[in-house]
């Protein structure tokens, strides 16, 4: 088993934090040089979803999307649980995660593949043929960045995770969301939002989330 | 338990159809009327997510997100199997499903909800402020909505359904894009997509695809 990567993306991330969360190492394959912005030639041409992450199995099928990859992990890795203890609280947590999913890892991605120089012509991620970049897209992305910070901000509230007391998957997601925004997008927590820096810093702290 | 739907809409009918392939009832709440294409205040200001569909258990816990539903009505109700019989085969639909959500729901919605004069103003689902039209999403979601015609017509290939020759979750979210995208967005399968053509009319054709 293996795990295709880019180490600039946040997607193949919350793949990594799942198996470092689990104690599980598997050989990663960088699929690209950091500093390029592209994968490489020779995996956009094995793969036909063109996109990071993927698992690969023994047997040569892999197995895209982040969340489809961690659901396989969580079934042979099932200690600790990210996903869940009983179906409630697995429905909590696949919500949330589905919600950090589209509303920070999107908001983050439109910001991004719309503003940076080295995504012009490559506004989707995944596309053979050029998609321009919109530049509207800018500075809704950043609307919904905030949008993303303050509703999560609510939902934490006093909890320590974003579900409750356990930290699960859907704490992964939304912080490769955020870092990413940090890091790459200038896009910082508000200071309105005390709930959702102190959880942020919770889990920067995790060795998970060292990159 | 219950479910709080709005008819025009395609997300929640992924579950009516996951429940109907499942053989179960249960009371459906309508959240607006289908002609005014707005959920009613009592809805937003009841729920912070301000979308459809939800799931309300007996205790009031509201569960959102189509996927997270369906996941959570599949531990209830097992049979028959729409979301994978082992631990492959299920990280097999989990990725076509999110591939089907995230190009085909998300190319019509970016389509829909940039062109439809009713949606002026709501570019983006859920959102209680103005979020502006963006014309050049108009064409980027047709272009997104001939590409996912395009990619799962190869998967589909000679297989009867998405994933082989199960009828799955991952046909449900493909099929409430498609037919969606066809009724309300003029977006025809093209004729080149024989395999897709095919299996749209065959999933069209099943008593869960009534509306």
């Amino acid at each position: 088993m293996k795990l295709y990567d880019w180490q600039g993306a946040p997607n193949p991330r919350r793949v990594l934090m799942f198996l470092k969360e689990k104690g599980v190492e598997i050989p990663v394959i960088e699929t690209g040089a950091k500093d390029r912005a592209k994968l490489s030639e020779d995996y956009l041409t094995s793969d036909n979803q063109r996109t990071v992450p993927a698992l690969e199995i023994d047997d040569g099928t892999r197995i895209g999307e982040a969340m489809a990859i961690c659901r396989y992990l969580e079934t042979l890795h099932p200690e600790p649980p990210l996903m869940g203890r009983d179906p409630l609280e697995s429905a909590r947590i696949d919500m949330w995660e589905r919600r950090a999913d589209m509303e920070g890892i999107g908001a983050v991605s439109e910001l991004f593949r719309n503003s940076h120089p080295a995504f012009e012509g490559r506004g989707l991620p995944g596309w053979a043929v050029r998609i321009e970049q919109i530049p509207e897209l800018v500075e809704r992305g950043r609307a919904r960045m905030n949008w993303f910070f303050e509703k999560f901000d609510a939902q934490i509230g006093d909890n320590a995770f974003i579900t409750g007391a356990n930290f699960t998957v859907a704490d992964i997601t939304a912080f490769c969301a955020t870092d990413f925004g940090r890091k790459v997008c200038k896009a910082e927590i508000p200071d309105s939002c005390a709930n959702f820096t102190r959880w942020y810093e919770a889990v920067r702290a995790r060795p998970s989330a060292k990159r």
